[in-house]
């Protein structure tokens, strides 16, 4: 095992760590190093909203342009820090440090063709990405594949998307019900809606959901944005479930079995962190479910790209072939270390939020990982923060000390709370910890 | 110059040229190299549809698997030629033999953000691409650029659905009507009708549109498929036009002048050949419309791959640099060889055609190519072929002859129509005249 995987055993993750603490008050890893960087919240004429498309907030990299080293280490209060989207950036330092061994490489005349396997019903999937899909569930435990159809998207957001126009009949009187038990992941009414389709139509919270009629069940395991493991809540026995396993992945949640359900989703943007790729696939049981997802993709974008198959194939082969490293016989150093960092982050806000006094986080019960064969609590990619005692807007109330996150209503539930991202780069998060420590009641 | 560039010199054409005759009784370039080699049509499970998604067309790569060389080479007329999807493989002769200097590369820890360049309004635009867009627009000459936001899409079938999007208001009475002149490219009413959408609607051939409401006509030019170039031709005052230029390019039509319309698709599947990488792109005057289309983006697959936009920059700055070549100062060796490709190719399909007797072709007028800087007229993608005579159902005639083709009816035309790619590789489209030339009256 070459770079990263030898380099970073158990042993030396105490040193790491230590220096990611020096780091905070001499160096910072990233900077300049993004094209995100030099840029102040007023300088960005860009509006950006991911998953949630109605809040046009001005976005903001999380590093002011004028700062020092030492301004960036001592937080004065003034720069913007952005935890409103999911970007997954916390992975890029780790994927930096792995080395050539995750490098793609593809020649001018490869791939060109629209297909990929002509004799698969998802004939755009690339065989390459088909086999490492199902060696990575196989490895980690966290999904049957077994007699399940894989049927590749551009994102898990455009698999979604097929998924409601192939369960929703064609010729139905009315638009299928599009339910979720809220605080529910801020996106989904918006893409349910945002073409007004006859097929389906966005239905809100699945826990007052009553009608006598055909549903689909969005089951988000673990939940965006508050974190917690999910099963279906209606009682209906009309309902088409689909479970969203985005975040069931060893760094964020204890693997307790292979996750066994007739739809599942899955993303490389919160596996690996590979969010620009744009992959993300699903297992179908349902042969004509898959076929008609297929259709879907023909008509959405002619397939996926071959090139973003091609390098998450790569990613993929990396992550498995990690396991081998010699201090984690049968695990995976990737899961090792991702898993270490979201234990750290967890560590340090739950510390930041306590000293405050003035938030507070859910809590999780513990639960046995059959992966990385020990107990832990789920420590989620989002943070759902509430603000206590009388502030009623906690979104608002974090805007005014230049923390953007993204408001409970957003989700379906309370404005008390927000979301805050936890997959943001060292530098942002040490800056957020910091900030919300030093808040307190007298400031609100 | 290295590699083909300076390889393929037009004093080296006529060589080359003789060799492909060659090709056709002795060897076969691409036997076995292909994923889709192997398979005879009963084999294949897959069915695929690609820009007509209700005609269940079983896939055949044109190629049997238990031909040898010599049987390949005398067209027994049982292998089955599939011409019925316009799969640009053609074009990877070119690149394979064009070596290292069209290779890209990319490392594990890169371009893992969802983000290519917050300063853009179209924030997931990767700057290099939209570097080389611009540069090969000016080279070519085939579009204004100036003043135009640039929107990249997942192929640009994803930008005609962002554009519907964009340009139908979100709470009108009733939807917006799409229309364009039959025959039209058969994906446009399966694309706007396949989720029901209250925004827009399919209304037909634009020829007979006569409601006194908003519309939007699209204008294919040079069109598919029949290949002429065109205007539009609604005579409303109220209609959006959206110019698709996807075979606006100099192997398959002279190039006039820049086209300075307000929204303009162009893609890389035909202009390169890279169909599998799914890039397109729009050039867009209206700034609210980019902002629209972008938030459709957003919506449908938060953007487009960041390995399939680098990978286009890089294609696309090959195809710009091969213009330096000492054979062609001021052209370009891409467009010049992949020109004379075509040419060649229509030449040969004409020549099978009179020698039947019983199909026809379109006629086009000449044009002086502004770029090239010579007369010559439309050598199309596609060939619009006609059966002449009593031949009523000219796809299940040429069917009957194992040749797949997808009829006009498709196209809002005469079943006496077919559509037949020119875009197949070598081996495939000169068995494919080979056929055509033999046939005649008697066998119909």
């Amino acid at each position: 095992m070459a770079n990263i995987w030898s380099v970073f055993s158990w042993r030396h993750f105490l040193v790491i760590s230590l220096a990611v603490n020096v780091a905070l008050i001499s160096k910072v890893v990233y900077e300049g190093e993004s094209s995100r960087g030099g840029q102040t919240i007023r300088q960005r004429g860009g509006t950006l909203i991911l998953d949630d498309v109605q809040k046009e907030a001005h976005f903001s990299a999380g590093s002011s342009s004028s700062s020092t080293d030492e301004e960036k280490a001592i937080d004065d209060g003034q720069r913007v820090i952005n935890v409103y989207q999911g970007d997954p950036t916390m992975y890029e330092r780790l994927w930096q440090q792995m080395g050539d061994k995750t490098s793609f490489v593809i020649q001018g005349g490869q791939s060109m063709s629209y297909f990929s396997d002509v004799s698969n019903l998802c004939w755009f999937l690339e065989p390459m990405l088909a086999k490492q899909i199902v060696r990575l569930h196989k490895l980690v435990g966290n999904a049957v594949t077994e007699n399940r159809h894989i049927v590749v998207g551009t994102g898990s957001s455009q698999l979604y998307q097929a998924v409601l126009y192939a369960l929703s009949p064609p010729d139905a009187a009315e638009p299928m019900s599009v339910v979720s038990a809220a605080p529910f992941y801020s996106s989904y009414p918006l893409m349910t809606d945002y073409l007004k389709s006859g097929l389906y139509k966005w239905a809100g919270d699945a826990c007052s959901f009553n009608k006598d009629s055909p549903y689909i069940e969005l089951v988000t395991s673990p939940n965006n944005p508050d974190g917690f493991s999910r099963n279906s809540t209606v009682k209906g026995s009309r309902g088409m479930l689909v479970h969203d396993f985005a975040y069931y992945w060893p760094q964020y949640t204890p693997i307790s079995s292979p996750a066994d359900h007739d739809l599942m989703l899955f993303t490389l943007s919160k596996s690996t962190g590979h969010a620009g790729t744009r992959i993300g696939w699903a297992l179908v049981k349902d042969q004509e479910v898959a076929r008609k997802m297929v259709k879907f993709m023909e008509l959405n974008t002619i397939g996926v790209s071959k090139e973003s198959q091609l390098r998450a194939a790569k990613i993929l082969e990396v992550v498995s072939d990690s396991r081998e490293d010699v201090d984690y016989p049968g695990k995976s150093v990737f899961f090792e270390f991702s898993h270490r960092m979201m234990a750290e982050r967890w560590r340090k806000l739950r510390a930041a939020v306590k000293q405050s006094g003035i938030f507070s986080l859910p809590d999780f019960p513990p639960g046995l990982c059959s992966f990385l064969g020990r107990v832990f609590t789920n420590q989620p990619a989002f943070a759902w923060v509430k603000c206590e005692g009388e502030t009623e807007d906690c979104e608002a109330f974090l805007r005014g000390h230049n923390i953007l996150a993204r408001g409970g209503k957003h989700f379906g539930d309370s404005p008390k709370y927000v979301r805050v991202s936890m997959l943001d780069r060292d530098e942002n998060f040490d800056h957020l910890v910091q900030r919300l420590s030093l808040m307190s009641s007298r400031q609100s």
